[in-house]
């Protein structure tokens, strides 16, 4: 990473940090269990590209950090609370997360279900108290279109697709296998990150036009996220990555699994290059954007 | 129940049960298991006491149906996700739920789990598409209180306290087990019948003196209604319930357990008068809300 994009990111995510802080109620408030639970897993040491992407796009579109900083929050507690249902034996059944143990493991598997939830219902609380210079149309529709992408035919429905999936996929046609891997990527990872980018532009006032190129970057790099993260579950070094690579051991549908690691790897340097490509309007200001799309498919963790 | 009270819900039941077919995606939309699995719980014979409260509050503020529906169902898809998230092994581990085999049983508990989130993403997304006649501001508060009393701080928050409390409580004083049972109480079921109510009324436009009114109302009968169950749950017909007396089995903490029956009855019996008062602004309009009230301490299922 340049050192540029280094301390972009670093500044952003000290921000994000300190925001996320604030709005989470303190461990001390009763009942204490559950908000301990939500604080483990929110300071776990995620990167916080979702907020970012979302403080990203408002920049580009003219927005300022405050207009936007309650829903890019939002967007980081519903990536959470779902990655603690995920991990939970009922799903993945993963023990560890970015190196420490997974929420279920510290807290025991009904707690984790409840601070998945109230993650969640927390989000929407959030995104539902409207900065100021914000109009309230806005507020509701950037609140429609995170839901949309969140929810049982988006984020989640990917989720139910590779959980339908897992263990099943030599009884599928090839052709199948990869309308099915294609539906598990757009929806499980690509159309949150699509809709963090989009939601920051909306808050902002962007126009249709600036909101059209958002979109197609956020399409794209989400896609490529998921295609270097299944990559890296085989080819990465797990003390960096802080998991083991549960997809091989699941036998989940993967990118590399259906396409092989070089065609995948070629697939994400496109995704990549019309992701920068949709940027051009934007001029010098989309530098972090195109830089951070490169970092997606070239990062080790 | 009186003739003209049963009318009064079953009309009311009906509009609702049609919304919640219409705001649901159909069982054949992919990923299907998911969409299937969300409907199984929604129509398992829920008696939309939520979303009643919800029109009727705004029958008594002077709304329309149409301003109140899609909030009215949404409150009745956060009920039913936390029912199947309630429902599960790492919970209660309920089999049974109205006489029917809980989500997990039928779907899986990776799916239950997934189910109970989509129900929730999806109750935000209805609350975000305002009908003509409501306020952006007006449906924005809406989602504010409705978020607030199923979050961690409210639905949330008694079901933590709940699962903490199970078995545990041989080692609290009597003074603390009553704080417990009504911390757990007014959290885990009055918050969200509170809430129906206030929001039906915030979205109908009401005065502050109205919502006054229909927010002790909501919270009286809330609590009542919580010591109406757990009395059931001792002395009620287990096939009229649909589901065995889980509470005993779990040595859950309950009115009854703390208080005995008859005291928890006279208790109730005093939230019920105390709701009844507070609606007397609102002249003979309140007569089904009135009615209602009785119906929550003494239905027998």
């Amino acid at each position: 990473m340049t050192q540029p994009l280094k301390t972009y990111l670093h500044e952003r995510q000290i921000l994000v940090d300190r925001a996320l802080d604030r709005y989470l109620p303190a461990a001390s408030v009763p009942p204490t269990v559950i908000h301990k639970a939500m604080r483990y897993s929110i300071f776990a040491g995620g990167k916080r590209l979702r907020p970012i992407l979302c403080l990203m796009s408002a920049e580009l579109c003219g927005g300022k950090t405050a207009m936007v900083m309650p829903t890019a929050c939002a967007l980081e507690m519903i990536h959470t609370y779902s990655l603690i249902h995920d991990d939970l034996p009922a799903m993945d059944d993963d023990d560890l997360r970015r190196g420490k143990p997974t929420n279920h493991k510290v807290f025991g598997e009904g707690i984790a279900v409840l601070a998945g939830d109230a993650l969640l219902t927390l989000a929407f609380e959030l995104m539902a108290r409207v900065p100021s210079g914000v109009s309230a149309d806005s507020a509701l529709r950037s609140i429609r279109l995170i839901s949309e992408a969140a929810g049982s035919q988006g984020m989640i429905g990917g989720q139910a697709a590779d959980l339908m999936a897992e263990g099943k996929t030599a009884h599928l046609s090839p052709n199948r296998l990869k309308s099915t891997v294609d539906y598990i990527h757009l929806h499980k990872t690509a159309a949150l990150l699509r809709a963090s980018l989009l939601a920051g532009a909306v808050l902002s006032g962007a126009s249709a036009a600036e909101q059209k190129s958002l979109d197609v970057y956020g399409r794209n790099i989400g896609l490529a996220f998921q295609i270097a993260d299944d990559i890296l579950d085989i080819v990465g070094d797990k003390k960096l990555l802080g998991k083991k690579g549960s997809d091989r051991e699941n036998q989940k549908l993967t990118y590399p699994a259906v396409w092989g690691i070089d065609r995948s790897r070629r697939m994400a340097d496109r995704l990549i290059r019309e992701a920068q490509e949709a940027l051009r309007r934007f001029g010098k200001k989309a530098n972090p954007a195109i830089e951070l799309a490169d970092y997606v498919v070239r990062r080790e963790k």
